[in-house]
C-alpha cells in the first residue's frame, strides 16, 4: 500500500564536484602537522583579494578560545585568510588557549603578509588539551609554500575528525552576464546539533555582494541546512560557519533584494544544503541518511521543534538502525516537542508508504512496513494536518559504531 | 590528588525490603496473561478501604488511551485499585482503545464489587497495537483470585518491559505514636525523560493525609526523584505516578505543615529516591548509575537545565561507558544547556576527584582521572560557583547493549 506522502519542499541536489578552491581567487592547502595520530590535520583558506566576511558561531556558553578571537576578527567584516587545526580543540584551555589562538593567526599572519586581524581560526578535535605549538608553527609554514587553485580537497581532508569522508561542494550559476561560483568545505561527524551556527562549515565564493547582505544570505540559508541537522543532540563549543566574498567574479555588485540575491541565495542554500546532507549521511557511526520532514504544523517552530525531536530521539533512531518501522516512537517523540498536536489527526510516513492515518495504524503487512526502512536514505514525514508550516531535519540512525566512537574515542 | 567534592545534598537510602503490600490494608497480585512473550504480565494492587489519591501522568501530547481514562478517574482524589498490563501500551489505538482502557476498568470493577471510576488503569509496552482483550479479561479474573498481602513483589515483576529486575522499596517511620508505611513499586529501563511524571510507579500507604496534602508532597517528591531521571530523553506515553493513601495506619490525619507531614515527606522521599536509583541503574544496556550534581548554580533551574543536559548528552554517556574521564564532553552539555556559566569559576570532579578547577584541568596523571570511572556508581559534580542553587540528576550510560535492545525490540 503506497500514497504519495505530501511532498515536502525538498530540493536534493547532486553531489558538485569542487570545494572551496572553486570560485576565483581563493586558494587553499592542507598539510600534515602531527596533532592527530595520522592524516593531515591543519588547512588554510586565502583569497588573493581581501574578502566581504560573515561567520556564525556556536551559541555554547562553553566557547573555544579560537572561537573567542575569530568573533572578534569577523567584526570587521572582512577576513581574507582561515586557518584550522583538527585534532585539538583548543577548549577550556584558558588564558594559554587563547594566546595560543592568537599566536595561530599571527604566525598565518606573517606568513602572508597580511594583518592578524584579518585571519580567522578554527580548532576541532578534543577539549582540554593544550595545542602542540611548535607542530602547528610548522604546520603554518608548510602551509604557505602549498597553497594552491586546487587545494580545496586537501583543505577538507585536513580538517576531518571522526569523519569517515571530506565534505566538498560547489555550485555555478549566472547573473546577469556574469558566472558566480559558491565553494564549500565542512567537517561534522560528532557532537553536532544546531543552535546558530554548527561544526565546521567554509563557504568560498567570488560574488560581490554587500556584507550585510552577504550576513543575512548565510543566516538564511544555515537555518534550512546546518542549522537543520543534528547528529546527536550535542552543540560543540567550537562551532563555526564562514563565509568570505572576494568580489572577483566581477558582478555588478549585489546590493538589493532582487534576482541577483535570489540567484545567490539559492545556489547558496544549494551547496549548504548538500553539506547538511552529507555530514547527515556520515554521522558517527551512522548506517543511514534519514530525513525528518514535519509538515501541516500551526507554525515553523512547531514544526521545527516536532522535527527536532523526532530527530534527536535515541528511541527513533536505534529503531531506524534496527530496519523497524516502529512509529509508535516517532509519534511519542513529536508528542513530547511541545508543538501543538491533535493525535487524531497524524498521518505519518516511512519513504512513500502511509503508515499511521488519523493517529491509527494503516492495516498493513509486517513485510509491507519495513520495506522502507530497507533502504539507504529515509524520510519520515509526519503530517500535523493543523496547518501550512513545515521544517525538515537532517540526520541519521544510532548504531554499534557511535557507541564505540565514542566509548573509545580516548580523551 | 584526591579531593572533598562539594557534598551534594544526597540521601542515599539502603535498599529498604517491602513493596505496595507492606502498607496495611493494601492486596497485589501479578499474573500472566499471555501479552508478552514470556513472564507475568498483569498487575494490581487493592486497598480494602477506599483510598486518597494523587497521580501524576505524562505530559507528552500524545497520550496513551489508559493514561486519559485514569486522568478522569484520579480527578475526584480517591480511587481503590489500579489494574495495570505490560507488552502493550495501548497508545495511538483511536477509540478502540479507550473503549479498551474503560473495559480494564469495568471488569477489574466486577471482579472486586467496587465502582469503575476508583480503578485506575495503567499500560506499558509496545505502541500501536490494541489490546488482546479476552487474554487481558482472563488475566483480570485471575488477578481477583490471587490478590494477597504478599502479592507486592508479584506485582513489581508483572509490570516490567524490558526492566532486568524488579523495582521495588518500603519505609516504615513514626507519627505520634502511630507507625506509617510506605511502599511501592515501579517500571522503568527506556523511553524514560521525566516532564512531570516519569515510566510508571504506584506508591501506597496506609498513613491517613488530606488529599491536598498528599498531592503537593507527591509533586515535591517527584521533582528531586523520578522527575530528576532520564535514561535516554525520551518521555514515554503512558508514564504516571499514582500514590494512593488508605488511612488504615489509625494516625491523627496529617492535615496541615508540621513534623508529622515532615515525617511523611521525608519517608516519601527516601522511598521514590530509592525507585529512582534503581531505575537508573538498570537503564536499559546500563553498566553504571551515574548521578549529576549540578550546584553553585544561579538558580535551580539552571542546575536543573545543566544536570539534565549532561545527562542527557550522548557522548557524556558513551565516554562514561568507556570508563573515559572525558570531562570537556560534560562542560560542553553544561555549556548548551542555557544554565549561566562563567567557564573560568568551573570546578569539575568525576567521584571524589577534582579535574577540572576555575575552567582549566587539573594536572593529573591518566590513571588518577581514569580511576574514579572504573566504579560500577558515579557521581559527577559540576561547581559553577556563581550562587547557591544545587540539582541532582539520576542516569547511566549509554552500551552497544542500549542500541541491542532498541534496535531489535521490534513493533
Amino acid at each position: 500500500m503506497t500514497h504519495n506522502p505530501p511532498t515536502p519542499n525538498t530540493q536534493h541536489p547532486a553531489p558538485i564536484p569542487g570545494a572551496v578552491t572553486s570560485p576565483k581567487g581563493f586558494l587553499a592547502a592542507g598539510v600534515r602537522c602531527g596533532i592527530k595520530e595520522q592524516g593531515p590535520d591543519l588547512a588554510r583558506i586565502y583569497t588573493q583579494q581581501p574578502a566581504a566576511c560573515a561567520a556564525l558561531f556556536t551559541t555554547n556558553a562553553v566557547k573555544a578560545a579560537p572561537v573567542l578571537l575569530s568573533m572578534e576578527h569577523a567584526r570587521s567584516g572582512t577576513a581574507q585568510a582561515i586557518v584550522v587545526n583538527s585534532g585539538n580543540a583548543n577548549a577550556c584551555t584558558g588564558r594559554q588557549g587563547l594566546d595560543d589562538a592568537a599566536r595561530m593567526a599571527a604566525l598565518t599572519a606573517d606568513a602572508l603578509g597580511i594583518p592578524p586581524s584579518d585571519v580567522l581560526v578554527c580548532s576541532t578535535g578534543v577539549i582540554g588539551h593544550f595545542l602542540p605549538m611548535d607542530k602547528i608553527g610548522r604546520g603554518i609554514a608548510e602551509a604557505a609554500a602549498r597553497l594552491s587553485p586546487d587545494g580545496g580537497p586537501d583543505a577538507a581532508r585536513a580538517i576531518m575528525t571522526t569523519d569517515t569522508r571530506p565534505k566538498m561542494a560547489a555550485c555555478a550559476f549566472e547573473v546577469a552576464g556574469a558566472t558566480l561560483s559558491i565553494g564549500a568545505i565542512a567537517k561534522g561527524a560528532g557532537m553536532i546539533c544546531p543552535d546558530l551556527a554548527t561544526m565546521l562549515a567554509f563557504i568560498t565564493t567570488d560574488a560581490s555582494i554587500d556584507p550585510s547582505l552577504l550576513r543575512s544570505s548565510l543566516v538564511r540559508s544555515v537555518e534550512g541546512s546546518l542549522g537543520s541537522l543534528t547528529i546527536d543532540g550535542d552543540t560543540s563549543t567550537n562551532d563555526a560557519v564562514i563565509i568570505l566574498a572576494n568580489g572577483l567574479a566581477g558582478n555588478e555588485p549585489i546590493a538589493s533584494e532582487g534576482p541577483a540575491l535570489d540567484a545567490f541565495q539559492s545556489a547558496l542554500d544549494e551547496v549548504m544544503t548538500h553539506l547538511a546532507r552529507e555530514i547527515a549521511r556520515d554521522g558517527e557511526g551512522a548506517t543511514k541518511l534519514v530525513e525528518v520532514v514535519v509538515r501541516g504544523a500551526a507554525s515553523y517552530a512547531d514544526a521545527k521543534a516536532a522535527a527536532m525531536a523526532i530527530a534527536n530521539s535515541p528511541l527513533v533512531k536505534t529503531a531506524i538502525f534496527g530496519q523497524d518501522p516502529n512509529w509508535g516512537r516517532v509519534l511519542a517523540a513529536a508528542g513530547r516537542s511541545g508543538a501543538r498536536l491533535d493525535l487524531d489527526k497524524v498521518d505519518l510516513y516511512f519513504g512513500r508508504v502511509k503508515i499511521v492515518e488519523d493517529g491509527t495504524p494503516v492495516n498493513l503487512t509486517p513485510e509491507e512496513a519495513r520495506r522502507p526502512m530497507l533502504a539507504q536514505e529515509l524520510t519520515v514525514t509526519v503530517d500535523l494536518k493543523l496547518g501550512s508550516a513545515s521544517a525538515r531535519v537532517f540526520t541519521c540512525d544510532l548504531s554499534y559504531e557511535y557507541v564505540k566512537i565514542n566509548a573509545e574515542y580516548h580523551t
